[in-house]
């Protein structure tokens, strides 16, 4: 397989990363290392397996020891080394953080904390986001390197920047105070329009001119809840544009290598589905905690935004930790069998390449015990093994690559609603965007139904069930299509606080939550938010027990699946379901505990017609199903304690058993793995 | 009514704010909504029985919209829409937030914390109050509105700021630091007085100018404590100087309309009884927290201080919310009846006005989830039935205006005091002043005996019994004039840590609490405060359990009522009782338990001869009484969740029950409310 | 005894402080009082047996009071008061808190935060411990002082400054960076031996130029591991030469006056090893926490530390509390008999001081409720009382000054690996210096086996047993010396984490711990920390519990004596012995929980054949021996809340009783205490 395997379908303009095979390896550092080192590297490499490193993230340093002296003579060789082996390269453009003397001629650069804390040159990206300074230095080094490596036959794949936003997610600065006034008047053009938008006749907040307009820096009490919102929007796009005066670049002189960026899992600052339509391929890092037993679900939900705002396309898990990871306050190993699980999972979510971070272990620095494939050690570890294991395991499947994942359930997320949902001023500080989406996801998961998770804007049309999990912000042509779906003969899953106020922050009038009533068949007239602790209990068709909020729903046309059974609410409704069109849409006033959660989503799905991968899995056995023109495998991952026998419908061969015969019950084994292929 | 009646003695320059019924409204803020939503708030105001609203508190963002250029047309319809409804107006002086430009123009308004940190624009209150600039602007606006409105006839009242200090209490910065210099050379005169002053031979902090001296910002360590007590003294007072710097122009202008401000609730940054010489009628804004089922106790304390601090004259509950507030973590709407009966709580203590925070729920901005009059959902709400439920039924009962609380019993505090106890370097750090002085007053509470609440200045000459919680910071006058007192035949209860520094935080010599050792007839060797978590017994005439602090007791002629059954301090004197002159003076060396507290109060109180307005009430009922030319009310209040009869020694008709007869027995519904006139 | 007594031993330039009794008094700070209470103070010093005191810490305000002019008058008659009454004095150096004009005149001295938070005065040490300012105005006051007092007769001891860094540990200001480029180009000469040592190939942090290179402040992330290194052993670097250059002047002035500082016990930032090589005597503030049960064993492994910091010579308890402090959340005094106790706890572990902070309670300032030895109530007091009684009781025993503690056990403590061991990016943040030295030290204390605390470039030659509680810094020396130790017979006793790193913490690469490796017979694979709250069992020979940390051991000659019973690592070794050369080394790869960890250094010492003082201690009872010319003296002190009888080999007579006679059995009650004669 050579790089330019990768690239099947960049005619007509359109770059993709389609690899012939699942992709193999890990972030690549030599120049931590003497150069001796390297050729055992080399070697190495092959033994595990290795068909794709991530080279020169943290580079730039060496690179461009002077300002613009550039000295590319030891990168060459690297490239050299990995291309005679065969091993493609994802090519970082080294610009994830700056050197010391960028920050000492232009001590501006430096990001600022909303309190006005200068945060200082010393780990990484120690850089404003809307810095120009910060930003044609970046520009003029991504110039060099593309230049330099355009034709290098292991280059197959541009990683631009490294985890945006990770340690200067958000600005206060000076430089990023008159970014945001230029973006404020981009969006609103007259400062009319933004005091509309922002509400300013409250406490007396009305600006005269755009140049009076400050970021949200630390404030007596609480800020402007829009300029906050806004600020939020700006400084995703203030990241983005990083990213992209960097790829304008390498467009210009590779216009035939696809670019891509590694993500966070979750990153409230960095909105993955505005920035995936900048990238060839999508691609996540992800760092289970193996002291969580369900961290494979948060991994789940994260390798489906993954896949999805990928348009569905196969996707890369860019960084992963062989073992355990250094930055938590306790940090686990991955026990034996963990990380070949959790790998598979990512594959088994549509991913074409299980990457790592890092190659070899750090001797110094930070990270230096964050895991390696090489560890301290050395090979004769039980982590080189799982990990040389594993690399011969995903060469024997080759077919997977490109296949594809489908759902029929739908969930919805949007990185706006969250950042206005979490500000303070509101009902309850005890929403969380992220634990909702977990809640909703969770239900459907454990029942082996696969889910995608899309913005509000687009196409629901292909779908049984979409779910609206807490989307507090929320326009009203959402609220129109969502109802049109409906009509339609949708089914609708929504949850509470959702649909309340508009893109500026502003409540819907007319009775919560105004734009969905109609379709929902109910108003909300107050919002009751439950203590810490409490909970209360629900009574009818659906019983159970709920916590952390509670509403006063008068009824509309819906019928009550659920009153509440006790407290201030106690007779009216807790569930809701009302038909509307040739459709049905649900409603949750209150957040359903696990248990409950589970059986009112089997049923909500159950109606929708949606089913799961296979009926009656065992508890903590995944099901996924990739499928494409090499074939249709179903993927199995016991995640829990105990082995688990799962009962297939039809004889099937799980193909990571190579003496294995079709059978129609699989035991797994803790921690094991299955993938069937067509029999 | 019109807005003249409340100004019947305005006579000799005395201004007070004496309405001929009880007023009710709330926060108008117009200026969030189009001018057509106006004419529909005149007619809901009429629905609800409005009488007052306070209008303009955050309008000077829309008045001056460039600095100097006024525009009041607007506001002039605002005004005149109220004034041809019969709607009072308490007209803010709108300076309660500065706008943008002005920030812009003069950032040194800004403040800053003890760290360093700005205060940015963006919320509300970013000015530091020792700013020239901003109270000149301030100023200059008040010029402006008073003589724009000055013969308004909606015209009722001034609101003066809002909330002083809520947001801004204290600053740091460079600005502050000259004004508290000025202050203290105004103190002190001479640097050997201040020297002196602040025991600055310790640690090495001698001053030789006053020039040197700063703010007590941030330190290696603690920070001396009389600079710090200074720095609370001059922080309060450059907020009352804002205030009274337009106080000046309104007296000038109007010199016949009374002016007050809203005191937030136990607000240890500002004073109110320093400043209640300075307003005509008192004010205070109460938020009850549903949550706490003792909230009503902790509202009650706060009440008596705004009528004691108002010489006892009917005060203004100025904010309220109709139900939820947005500002807590989690925010619970006020449960059907809750609004009414807290409201009732404050006319039964004294006030003559119950107000809201706000009309008409905020659509955007950082309060849109606080509750209103007329909330988002609009009039057909709980909410709103409920508000103009209260309306109709306050109009019911006008004889209850003007009529005044009587007690027997005064509890003691002192802002001072406050401001030095709970300074760190202390025996222990748990002490609170408010925890205290809730602690003192619940027993009373709970027993139905009104209590005044006073700063130990005042004349104590008409009570029975003083009760002085913990009152760390104490002038020898002031032992002295409570010596006086038990000589005389009153009853005195003291707890310990009180009397032990003079004013300027230095220990009174020679055995705590030297001043008041006589009156007590005892000695405290040493303090022992207790573990976190710990308790000690407490036996002989009275036995329980105390924690939190205690004391090593020497009796010098009391007795003791109770000694420590264990712990370090075993067999040593825990509560005491002195008979003093013709008086008696008791202690409590430590914090007995709410149960024993209330024993020991029952009997303190009953030597006393302070009597409850009605003997034997059920557990959670409060009584008051208001009596005037009008006649004498009971006023009863079930916060207790249950039921609940009260037995009355004469036949009364609860005027609130229109259809009621006199009776003897009264059953109370959870959150029911009864006045009972006079037959 | 004058002055000059307690210098016999400064022939040759060697100045050392050899008092012929025990040492009585403490800090003297008569100016924050009248002239006229001094008379008083000098009439109580010998009513307690005072016969030294520390004088003018924090008098610099007073003496200087304005740049240059100096006025000694007043603190002329406190010397001559003192000399005249036989009282030594320990003369401070005053320059503790620089007065109010110097930070006014130089805002620059004031130190700031990470943050670029500037320390303000007001307390006490606002400098920047590099500010040429700072000292060069300390060393000119110290110049007068040494001056006017060289021929002082009551002159004893230099107190050069005051508990260096207790306040200011560490600056990171302009001034300091500037001074760490400085130390930098010092210790490493060329950019390119820094740049290898901070691994700065790491994230793009190489340097170009020592310009380049900032203190650690604020950074996004994880700052580079070996700048915080550097910056901790610059910091204590940098106050260090704060106390040389005054050291230096006072060498020169009064070449035979020996100089000491006073150290606070565990004190991160202050390597007290090496400060002790520029000490003529180390010194020790202690202040017990009477709410912790243990506080005794803490105090204890203090005290071994500054003895052995002083080669073991006798030392001085410099201050302690008589009763409460202030400075903690809550102040619980020392109950009765507790300050003896503890007094006589110092005395026990070499002490030839009994020192308290201070003579008379402050009437104002920030430590006006620290107990002292007249408190405020006066010396009609248990506090008073008990100090008077100790005053006398050490007069009684001159016998035991100069004699000393001989150890046969060694626990290995080095600054430099505390330092590295408790940055962010480790494995577990859980891990602590302090607590894992007193988690091997407690048990070796509960048996009654003395023991010292030495860096590990010290001398074992004289040693049964090395014990090396997570050194998780070794240079590869002290690993050969470690394993040379063992080869020639030594037992040593190593715990987790222990040997990982270099000087410049950069790992040692081969397998954990490498350098350690051949001498323990093992390899450690991985780290296992364990999850906060879980815990894990061990079995084999040894059994019981473990808790925090685990690891993956592979034997390499090594024998288990207990493997994990469960989670992960089930069967693998937890504790190890390996016979090496000669000697034994252990290996324990978990943390024991403390029943274990008692058995299990029961077992280790005693193999080592390093024997307790009294076999068959009473639980709570500390033995300790002096000895030297006077004779052998055996301290018994009973910790524990109840009597305890000790049995003793031989008769003995306890010197505190005056009438007991030579026993076998001696009963000591709770708080009591024994010194056993020779017989």
């Amino acid at each position: 397989m050579t790089a330019a395997d990768n690239r099947s379908a960049t005619r007509s303009g359109i770059r993709t990363f389609e690899p012939t095979r699942l992709h193999f390896g890990g972030d690549y550092n030599p120049e931590h290392w003497p150069e001796e080192v390297w050729a055992e590297d080399i070697r190495l490499m092959k033994e595990a397996g290795v068909t794709m490193v991530t080279a020169g993230i943290f580079s730039w340093g060496l690179v461009e020891q002077r300002p613009g002296a550039y000295d590319f003579g030891w990168f060459d060789r690297v490239m050299d080394n990995l291309g005679d082996a065969g091993v493609q390269v994802c090519l970082a453009t080294m610009t994830a953080s700056p050197p010391p003397w960028l920050s000492r001629q232009h001590p501006e650069i430096l990001p600022e904390t909303a309190e006005g804390v200068r945060k200082w040159p010393g780990s990484r990206q120690h850089y404003c986001p809307s810095s120009p300074v910060y930003r044609s230095h970046a520009v003029r080094l991504v110039e060099q390197l593309a230049t330099r490596y355009a034709d290098h036959p292991a280059l197959a794949l541009w990683h631009i920047g490294n985890e945006y936003g990770c340690s200067n997610p958000v600005c206060y600065c000076d430089v990023s105070a008159a970014d945001f006034r230029r973006w404020l008047r981009e969006r609103y053009a007259t400062v009319e329009a933004l005091n509309e938008a922002w509400s300013t006749t409250f406490w007396s907040q009305r600006y005269g001119d755009f140049e009076e307009v400050l970021p949200p820096r630390t404030t007596p009490t609480h800020a402007n809840p829009t300029q906050q919102l806004d600020y939020a929007r700006f400084s995703d796009d203030a990241l983005l544009q990083c990213y992209l005066a960097e790829r304008e670049v390498l467009r210009r002189i590779t216009p035939e290598v696809p670019v891509t960026t590694n993500h966070m899992p979750h990153h409230k600052p960095v909105d993955p589905f505005r920035w995936a339509a900048y990238e060839d391929v999508t691609a996540l890092d992800y760092y289970q905690e193996p002291y969580d037993s369900r961290t494979h679900i948060d991994a789940a939900a994260a390798f489906d935004v993954t896949r999805c705002a990928g348009g569905g396309r196969p996707w890369l898990l860019m960084e992963q930790a062989p073992s355990a990871v250094n930055w938590r306050a306790r940090n686990s190993p991955k026990p034996p069998g963990a990380m070949r699980l959790w790998s598979w999972q990512a594959v088994a979510q549509g991913a074409d390449a299980v990457l790592y971070f890092q190659w070899r272990q750090s001797r110094g620095g930070a990270e230096k015990f964050h895991s390696a494939m090489v560890p301290h050690a050395g090979t004769d570890t039980r982590t080189f093994r799982e990990v040389a294991a594993l690399g011969q395991e995903l060469a024997g499947l080759p077919q997977l690559a490109g296949t594809r994942c489908r759902a029929e359930v739908v969930l919805l997320a949007d990185w706006n609603s969250w950042w206005a949902l979490e500000q303070g001023s509101h009902p309850s500080s005890a929403l969380s965007h992220r634990e909702t989406l977990l809640r909703h996801y969770q239900p459907l998961f454990d029942a082996g139904v696969p889910c995608d998770i899309l913005p509000p804007d687009r196409d629901l049309g292909g779908y049984r069930l979409v779910v609206v999990p807490n989307l507090y912000l929320m326009s009203e042509q959402t609220a129109e299509r969502l109802t049109a779906y409906v009509r339609g003969g949708g089914h609708l899953f929504v949850s509470y606080f959702t649909g309340i106020a508009d893109e500026c922050d502003r409540v819907h009038l007319g009775g919560y939550p105004a734009p969905l009533r109609e379709v929902l068949g109910l108003r909300v007239e107050e919002f009751w938010p439950l203590d810490e602790g409490a909970g209360v209990s629900l009574r009818g068709e659906l019983s159970g027990r709920a916590d952390l909020w509670s509403e006063a729903v008068d009824l509309e046309g819906a019928r009550a699946v659920a009153t509440f059974g006790d407290g201030e609410l106690a007779g009216r409704p807790a569930l809701t379901r009302n038909a509307f069109g040739t459709g049905i849409a649900w409603y949750a006033a209150t957040r359903p505990e696990p248990t409950l959660m589970r059986t009112l989503m089997d049923r909500v799905r159950g109606e929708a017609g949606a089913a799961p991968v296979l009926d009656g899995l065992p508890p903590g056995v995944q099901a996924t199903v990739r499928e494409g023109a090499t074939g249709r495998f179903i993927f199995l991952l016991n995640h829990a304690g105990a082995a688990a026998t799962v009962t297939l419908p039809h004889p099937a061969r799980n193909l990571l058993d190579p003496g294995g015969k079709p059978t129609t019950s699989l035991t797994l084994p803790p921690r094991g793995v299955a993938v069937l292929g067509t029999p």
